[in-house]
């Protein structure tokens, strides 16, 4: 199989012709063609070597001969239903279980997140028997229709949009643009209080709450690291309802917040939810996925008497490059690199921060990092057309990094787990000089430092004056899962 | 890696202790561990080999060599999303588009045929800002929550079965069983107006029809042969509401029906649908599966401003797979095969009929042939515990086989499309014996034949006696995808 069959242009005209206007490419202008990929990084058909920031998917590394041995030799040997008694199938399920609070015992192995997603709220609504869900506000669990429902971030992109009755929007837990911020007392109980109150407006208009669900970590919602102790006492609040608490894993698990496997796991020792999803860095790159809860709510779901059976869900080809992926993960140690190639990546992004006036907050957990760009630092105006200008210009410097978030003025780290301290390095500088370049066009200067009460410091907001900065129409794509990395218009500075 | 890593007793533990309670083994009383396949053959743990009439996704053999390389080869160069350009997207988008009408031109990648499903019920919803479905009895879609609703198969199943209001079910096609048979004088006809009284009641309500989803021949519904032209008039219908014809490929698709590539075809020339989803054979296993569109529909569905990615859908290594699954299919002729093989198993099949009491009817299209076993050829009653006694006996004498339809009494032959003259004839040959050992055990004789009217014959009413053949509670459990295979209480005879 020859790396390219046609030239480029003829590669995006047949793509116009044949696949789905609605799915879009990265840099729509000038996208980019890979051909190969290793470890972090990515080579076009020239090539041209790309630093890979974003594909979280590819998870131990792209093409990882491991897991790429154990898929082939599997492949040679049998890929067929589950229906049929295989080993790699149940010691796949014992090996997740192990990564797992012993509650969480019973797995259910489907073909993406989303249809993860899709059976855990149908776990949800068959056990509660209960249909209303609490999601929160920028969330986004999936492309299956029930799934754009519970999706602010991809529902709000209909012109039409229309919110499904049965669904609630909670607020997102943000301590840095959100309702409750780091100088709140106590945002964890004021975060899990909104979702009370969510609750009980259900409750007054005769409807039942079936489930919350949360991503551990909300990832295109903007890299939001919920307040310690918020899921404990949203779990408590929806419990007492009725309802379960689903953890969506998708994006964020498998080691990738470094000190643990999990990152609902973050939130601490004393929570466990109903059920856990995953899904995209579970194969690295193979398409599975997996749900895993209790044997109650398992139970449940028997007792309605419809049988589940997914065709390809399961199969040994998946559980072998599961199983392959998982050792991986062991062997290299990579939940530690993601810790201290994270750490070291978050201490590279603050020194930005205490040097760049555009860079108004740094929150991360291992290699789930983001960087919030910010006009103002008082007022918080986010700097979206500046996020992408970056992008862009890393991207020309052949590096892939994405800007999210309900703004899209986070930038996003969530590269390979082999990600080294050297690539931090190389990432952070580059953006140093395009951060100072931007600054020193728009006239921005760090403002002077002023003290809050509770000991934290502030900045005066940035007193000088911001040129228009026209964001351009294809700005407004949102990408759905915040992989997106759109083109502005070249801004005036 | 070791076929075999624990005592099949182990797996059966792990799988009880791990696995869903939901997820079914076949023969769950006595499962059989299978560890490798090639071809139309499976093989156990003891190096058993069972023939293999079921496993319709292993389309061109099990572990096909050159399935296998393209897929190890793409996974060792690179596998990522399709934000990316590559070749092997574009060009399989170009291959699968060239077996389909010209109208039907752009391809959504997903990876099965539930998403496959429920995005062809997405674009129906916003092409035509309709929101109700017509579905026949008996389907099944797939097992996503938007899903079940559609299919009569699966919700029939819920010990609280409510059906959705914006879902309405139309008669099931069946030309043996159905409301109008074959001696009807136009059933395509009389199909289509049930079809139509439905829009109808439909609108008094003040609903509309988004779409009118069918499998283009009915599996799980009972291996269902649409008389032709009936298509044609219920997309006029549909049409005519403002709604959208959705072909459901995901069993009957990729050459399998012997005279054309796709099973709508069967219906004519003139009939072309709206959308086609396809899924199981396309990657041979392989998570895979797409939906293919008009212009128009692809084009209304970009301007409802939502973009649509699917994180593994698409990716250079399905796709690779893709395209070698249609090489195969082309290179060893295995339409041709299907339509040979078919017609001589369907033929041998005939001849039982003519033999056995028990067999009530014979049809199918290539490798896609269903044979019906009645207890009464004039009143139709099911036969479905001899139904479930033969596939449990053919298990003992290591061939698989399913029964399925809405009473399971519908013998289903879907096996790889590389099967043979001689599997055909080991097949019907156990068939033979073990419907001989039953009839003599019931007392059952063939009954006189009388002619009717219109020249075709009909059977006079079997006149035994028959003993009370109980059904085993296992027996209603319910597959989902017409691949269960349930062991039945042995009954009297």
């Amino acid at each position: 199989m020859t790396a390219e069959m046609f030239p480029k242009e003829k590669t995006i005209d047949l793509r116009k012709k044949h696949i789905g206007p609605s799915c879009k490419v990265f840099f729509s202008h000038d996208p980019i063609k890979i051909v190969r990929a290793k470890g972090q990084y990515m080579y076009d058909e020239n090539g041209v070597r790309y630093l890979d920031c974003i594909n979280n998917v590819a998870h131990v590394g792209h093409s990882h001969p491991m897991v790429v041995k154990a898929g082939a030799e599997q492949m040679e040997l049998l890929n067929t239903n589950s229906r049929f008694l295989h080993d790699n199938l149940v010691q796949y399920a014992q090996r997740l279980q192990a990564t797992l609070p012993e509650k969480l015992s019973v797995c259910y192995f489907v073909n993406s997140g989303s249809e993860a997603n899709d059976l855990a709220l149908r776990l949800a609504w068959e056990y509660t028997g209960h249909k209303d869900v609490i999601t929160l506000d920028n969330a986004y669990h999936g492309h299956v229709s029930s799934l754009i429902n519970i999706s602010p971030y991809k529902f709000h992109q209909l012109a039409n949009a229309e919110q499904s009755k049965s669904v609630h929007v909670a607020l997102s837990p943000d301590l840095y643009r959100g309702n409750y911020r780091q100088d709140h007392p106590d945002p964890a109980t004021a975060y899990a209080d909104d979702v009370n109150n969510l609750i009980q407006k259900a409750h007054e208009k005769g409807h039942k709450v079936a489930a919350f669900i949360a991503e551990s970590l909300q990832s295109c919602g903007g890299q939001v690291i919920p307040p310690a102790g918020y899921f404990q006492k949203v779990a408590q609040h929806v419990h007492q309802a009725g309802g379960l608490f689903i953890a969506d894993e998708v994006q964020v698990g498998f080691g990738r917040v470094g000190t643990h496997f999990w990152a609902f796991q973050l939130q601490g020792e004393d929570f466990v939810p109903d059920i856990v999803t995953m899904g995209k860095p579970i194969g690295n790159g193979h398409p599975m996925s997996c749900v895993v809860t209790t044997r109650e709510v398992a139970e449940a779901f028997k007792n309605s008497g419809m049988e589940y059976f997914n065709t390809f869900g399961g199969n040994p080809v998946s559980c072998a490059i599961g199983l392959a992926v998982l050792d991986v993960i062991e062997k290299e140690d990579l939940q530690g690199n993601a810790l201290r190639v994270g750490g070291y990546l978050m201490r590279l992004l603050e020194q930005q921060k205490e040097k760049h006036p555009l860079v108004g907050d740094i929150r991360g957990r291992g290699l789930f990092v983001g960087a919030e760009l910010v006009r103002d630092r008082v007022k918080l105006t986010p700097a979206t057309a500046e996020a992408q200008d970056i992008i862009y210009k890393l991207k020309e410097q052949h590096i892939l990094l994405s800007a999210d978030g309900p703004h899209r003025n986070v930038l996003k780290f969530k590269p390979p787990m082999c990600f080294s301290e050297e690539d931090a390095d190389m990432v952070v500088e580059k953006i140093d000089q395009i951060l100072t370049d931007i600054e020193k066009a728009l006239g921005l200067q760090m403002p002077s430092t002023v003290h809050t009460e509770n000991g934290s410091h502030k900045r005066n907001r940035m007193g000088c004056s911001q040129p228009d900065v026209e964001v351009s129409p294809h700005l407004q794509d949102r990408s759905g899962e915040g992989e997106k990395l759109c083109v502005p218009r070249r801004t005036h500075y």
